[in-house]
């Protein structure tokens, strides 16, 4: 029986695709033969692109956001609010943070969240440094942007348990509807912190 | 202001990554992002079997499909039925058809469909080579596996004409609802079509 691309190679190239996250097989084949019959420069600049990536591009050592050098850039702009510190789960947060432009201050990037379940505890996440910036860097408010799963909520609690003592403020996004979003696809335990949080109609 | 992703390395991949068929600008920040974060092995594994692809796998230089030398493996394969010739438009139609394990003959690649206002005509297309083996490889079938869509039919009837001297046997894959589909998702050509050749209830 031949093999299903006519080339190991072909297969190959669609195996280390298919690998990808939200790249299933069939995405995989469509990718690998695009950049068959596509010119040679479409791919060696691809290649170029992931080995400079790979090469000059690591977490910021201060903040764990992605930098090209010690610093990410949002660690080096002077021009930051220092007094206010917010927290993500991945360095892909800060920038959906960043694109809102709803922020000016410092970020702290975890590297994930507390899961029992998966085996991830405090030890596992960018925490230790970032209750020795708070107590060191005098922020005035500690914004916890971290999502509404489970994972989430036991991270938030974990860190305000750790920085009860401080006298720093700390604050986490709001849960409520969507905006634009209909009542019906809203989940209940959503839709129940919406009405407890309800607001008056200014 | 800084770069969205405080990097330009790391733009610059997602940038190459989001040129890719069916990736889009988040699907590409993502597959980025995660080849940031994984392993060095990930990206070089990947590197590697893009480059090997590039240099060894080429279009077969009888049919069209893929090959890793001059003849693919479905040219090579002396078990296959030299009567019937399947002709489809691209290479990842012979996958498609092998898949099905519905056909035992040998194929033809044309490399795309005929679209005038696309400016694609005969030219462009893998025909001549197409009637070259119709006359020379004395075939008992063609089989038009082409699309449904309107360049599939200029491209069926365009060789239909041009083979008509040839006492060779030309077919095309049956128009009707698919096995499964509800009346109400079935257009109203393909309905027309599957109710002009309806079949006796066996």
């Amino acid at each position: 029986m031949p093999v299903p691309f006519g080339s190991a190679r072909l297969e190959r190239l669609v195996k280390r695709l298919g690998r990808l996250p939200g790249i299933g097989s069939k995405s995989a084949a469509r990718l690998a033969l695009h950049l068959l019959y596509a010119d040679d420069t479409e791919s060696d600049e691809l290649i170029t692109a992931l080995r400079e990536m790979k090469a000059h591009v690591r977490p910021c050592t201060r903040c764990g956001a992605i930098a090209e050098g010690d610093l990410c850039d949002i660690c080096q702009d002077a021009r930051r609010d220092d007094g206010q510190l917010c927290v993500v789960a991945n360095a892909t947060d800060v920038f959906t943070m960043e694109r809102a432009a709803i922020f000016r201050g410092r970020y702290h990037v975890l590297g994930g969240l507390l899961s029992p379940l998966d085996g991830i505890g405090p030890a596992d996440l960018n925490l230790y440094a970032l209750f020795d910036r708070v107590e060191g860097d005098g922020f005035e408010e500690i914004v916890l942007a971290l999502a509404g799963s489970v994972e989430g909520e036991a991270t938030a609690l974990y860190i305000g348990q750790q920085l009860s003592d401080d006298p720093v403020r700390i604050t986490r996004l709001a849960t409520g509807i969507p905006v634009g979003g209909h009542l019906e696809f809203v989940d209940d335990v959503t839709l129940t912190r919406a009405f407890s949080a309800r607001l008056p109609l200014s």
